[in-house]
């Protein structure tokens, strides 16, 4: 568990995110510190983010990389590949190839950090890489949830891939040598729903080292009846966001409901706890934060990271026989 | 408005649903008619529920037929259509095209109950058919989102086809000439998300009487952004069902959390308030209610029925030049 505790190193692309986030970013750096005594960060961005930097508290464990360009959240891949090139993404993400730092994380768009990623990492065997996120499933309990939005279309194999890496990641992260993956679907009979979640399912089961756990509903999602949930990314997102949404009106009611609710809340539900989702799937450990997340919430994610690259989960994940298998079945 | 309050009859499915809700389905049916003098309802099912009925106290403004046949919830729709002849679902939709009833509402399976639907009652139109919700947007405001389900895979041009239905629903149902009309998506941006939503917005945009509310994002169904949320059935479905399913979950924690909750829950908010699907585009009204649905729920969803039938909502949508229009643009 603790191979590289003693060295790790995460990039943060410092220029991401919603904006007028420097303060933001300046505090979770510090606070990610103060949580992860063994790790260090390098920050990417502008002249501002330095000056900052400078001014808060980080010390010698922080250092800043000038990468003054940012990318448009939406910007076409081919575009984010041909330019950029002194960006914080693409710097941040090259420091994770070069072996300066074991992690990368951002809150830029998700389009070009998946496409810098799999350009510059490379991907795991012929993977088809996933958003993934570490979702609250009951009091200290856990389920891993993907594609959260990496792909925008999705196909049954694509599914049974994002089983795969699901399995292998869940392994590592939540220490379960063999989780049972469900399909995120209308219902859990066995003829409902669509061609790609029918298909995807009967891929699963019928597939060697996968525990094919059938279906879940949306409701399901934090109730921890399964261990992996596989869904296309456009759905993981908007199911996701779904709950996200509700819990927010519920938390932030007017007057006295936002006291009622603050003491209603389940802490394990809380909702910094499922910031940051690994893109599973490239050679190396990326970590996708929230454009929306506060301070607490990007400075977790930024501790996610560490833990994952403690655990040794892109290592262990490459050797896992389940991703090494050449065909599909 | 109050066309038809004088004689408005709504067929009941009681055979639908989750097992051993004889007595929630009595229940239902005598709160309804507390809830609406106006109504008369005719319930379709076995003997047993006969036998429970006759024990309640409904009188004689809530009517028994014999239909014991159950069509299961996820039986094909070719089987559905050519046999279980003396099933209720089947029996409650032939009372509304007989003119017996002016609304029908099951709790079954929402495959059947389209299919018996589009075939018995016919299609307004060329439009494809959509389950649509009235959701709570605020205090005392609705949105309208469809689809939720009636369609396992929509194409752009489905989900032009809701936008149509859910604009002419509006106006009946939400007293609302020229509703927003937005598409659920990944982001807000023009550029993200998959190419049948981005195509769908742009068909949208460019039909007369349509007004385009661009995208939404699912954590913000419930604020109201927008009048009408259109979307795929299966990302509709789950959309729902997440939001609802966090939602339980505050609302049923352990010990003192439960009557915090119950202080802190915006009453608008409440899900029993969106029990209660109509399927758009069919000549009837049509009301799915959720399988599970308390029998308050499943009341307020036979109160919901009379209403649309009391707002003329069948009528004044196939007069709706929107839906009578031949092209698509």
């Amino acid at each position: 568990m603790a191979e590289r505790k003693a060295g790790i190193t995460v990039a943060l692309d410092g220029t991401g995110g919603d904006t007028d986030r420097l303060g933001g970013i300046v505090r979770a750096a510090e606070f990610a510190l103060t949580l992860y005594p063994a790790m260090r960060l390098i920050v990417f961005g502008s002249r501002e983010l330095e000056r900052s930097l400078k001014k808060a508290r980080t010390g010698s464990r922080c250092q800043f990389r000038l990468a003054p360009e940012c990318i448009p959240q939406d910007e076409a891949p081919l575009k984010v590949l041909e330019g950029y090139r002194d960006s914080a993404m693409r710097k941040a993400v090259e420091a994770v190839r070069d072996g300066e730092a074991q992690a990368v994380i951002s809150a830029g768009g998700t389009g070009p950090l998946v496409a810098l990623s799999r350009h510059i990492l490379g991907t795991l065997g012929r993977m088809r890489p996933a958003l993934c996120a570490r979702i609250p499933a009951g009091e200290g309990r856990f389920s891993l949830m993907l594609d959260l939005g990496a792909n925008a279309r999705s196909s049954a194999a694509d599914l049974l891939s994002f089983a795969k890496l699901g399995t292998a990641a869940a392994r590592v992260m939540l220490k379960n040598a063999a989780p049972a993956v469900s399909v995120l679907n209308l219902g859990s009979e066995l003829c409902k729903g669509n061609r790609t979640v029918l298909e995807a399912r009967d891929l699963i089961a019928s597939c060697r080292g996968l525990h094919c756990g059938g279906f879940v509903e949306a409701n399901q999602l934090f109730t921890g009846d399964t261990d992996i949930i596989v869904t296309d990314g456009f759905t993981g997102n908007v199911a996701l966001k779904a709950a996200e949404g509700v819990a927010r009106i519920i938390a932030h009611g007017p007057g006295m409901k936002r006291f009622f609710a603050r003491l209603a809340f389940p802490q394990w539900l809380a909702p910094w706890q499922y910031n940051g989702s690994l893109l599973l799937g490239v050679k190396g450990t990326v970590v996708k934060s929230h454009a929306s997340a506060r301070q607490e919430a990007l400075a977790v994610a930024i501790v996610e990271a560490a833990r994952a690259v403690e655990a040794g989960l892109t290592e262990k994940m490459a050797a896992d026989p389940l991703l090494l298998q050449p065909s599909q079945a």
